[in-house]
């Protein structure tokens, strides 16, 4: 493990990016060109989407399995370079080829000794279930030069009992790697979705980075509003443009300063903290 | 019990009115003013503030304990005559002088039969702790003529573990009479409060009226920002104007007309359901 550099606060970044599905040669030249565009920034921890490399909308099984890759693969080796390059620490989700022969969707925290951590989607969102086997390891939360870093996919980040447990463990920061399909916003509305990562970030006094993607695949939009939430929950960066609200979202780098140490400290007030006020005693 | 109402929408009203502690005629007038007003707009459910007859900045026990009163007191004589002349349910809090002689911030939910439940605040802020014994019981879940309610006062709505109960009870609106406290909101964006009680309701596809206070009292500015939030997250009626966004709250009436209906299903998609995707057995 590296020392944590003490200095904060230190730049986030949450790629928004445009992929497609197949395309695996050309999607990791996309997320690589947006991690180098956020090291280019000042960034020092960059959130990469939902199933980076191999896109979404999988035609099948077939497809799925041709677009994964182990956790030691090509894709982890091209974000260690990328890390190791401009000393920077990578979270980004992927298709992953367990060692047991099934599939996850997963995401994967670089640095530049390696990977440092894999987490599976616990929670999938519908054909997800034909390809993917859900994960049940609750999100790891890595200790990395820059702070304490945790990641969840997508749906999960609406089961505010699964954020608990990397935020009660120590998370400052929450990567969100994501692919929102697009919802009909009300005029003048920000996407509920956007809006939730906020109110995680709120109940947990933690920084949250969800990085969306942006485009169409296969007649699937994707919402984009990519935002990166204080640990008051207001956006310090974004939201990224959002399909339909009104629009369409495009590919966008955000970046944000943040100061991961006000993420140690949960109190709210002189008499009140958002983890030790819970009363986890009552909640069943 | 009285039979259920199967015209929906319902018309639901949140008040979001100015009190002053301690002057607690002129408060029941006030609450009795905004209840009367909401039924002659078609309300049938109306939602009142936290404390609402006693007020909030309590200048010691003394005082909080001279404005309490038990759930069969005056304030409950009042808002049952009210709900029997125009036919609706209403929910407000108050400062409850328990039978054990403990005083609790508690709502109660009347309707023309009387008082139908007490819930005591589970979840105390700040100062509140000098005055008022914490609730244990979960929020109950009152089936009424226009739908089935369950309430949880200002705090406890920040902890979703406590939202999730009346949810998965069955609660179709969530009232959550509260006193907000006012808070810096950055340019341009909504209080984070308001967006909470957003997230809530889209978290578990229930309809929330949040009805706060608006005025100063002893130094305390409150937020407003009352919101009545449909199924899906968005605001149905409000936010009503929030002190420093920019401005100052007013007093103001939201109505919306909720189809409650919509709130027995959690479906989310084809093959996704709110409540059912949950994973209790992994989340601790």
């Amino acid at each position: 493990m590296l020392p944590r550099v003490e200095v904060q606060p230190i730049r986030i970044a949450a790629c928004q990016v445009s992929l497609r599905v197949g395309e695996i040669e050309q999607n990791r030249a996309t997320a690589a060109d947006a991690v180098t565009q956020a090291a280019g920034r000042g960034a020092k921890i960059v959130v990469l989407p939902e199933l980076t490399p191999s896109g979404y909308i999988f035609r099948d099984a077939a497809e799925a399995r041709s677009l994964s890759e182990p956790p030691d693969g090509p894709t982890a080796a091209q974000w260690q370079d990328l890390a190791a390059r401009h000393d920077i620490v990578i979270v980004g989700g992927f298709s992953e080829l367990g060692t047991d022969g099934l599939l996850y969707n997963s995401a994967m925290l670089v640095d530049p000794s390696g990977v440092r951590a894999v987490y599976r989607k616990a929670h999938l969102w519908d054909a997800e279930a034909d390809f993917f086997t859900p994960g049940s390891e609750p999100p790891p939360v890595v200790k990395t030069s820059y702070g304490a870093v945790s990641m969840v996919i997508c749906y999960d980040v609406e089961f505010p009992e699964w954020i608990r447990l990397p935020a009660l463990a120590g998370a400052e920061l929450l990567a969100v790697p994501t692919n929102w399909p697009a919802e009909p916003v009300p005029q003048g509305e920000r996407s509920i979705l956007t809006a939730n990562v906020q109110v995680q970030a709120f109940a947990n006094r933690m920084f949250i980075a969800a990085a969306c993607r942006c485009g169409a695949e296969r007649g699937v939009e994707w919402t984009g509003g990519s935002v990166i939430a204080g640990h008051d929950g207001y956006p310090l960066a974004g939201p990224a443009s959002t399909t339909g609200s009104p629009g369409v979202a495009q590919p966008e780098l955000l970046v944000a300063d943040c100061d991961l140490n006000l993420a140690r400290s949960k109190a709210t007030g002189p008499r009140n903290d958002a983890h030790a006020d819970r009363r986890p005693s009552i909640y069943s």
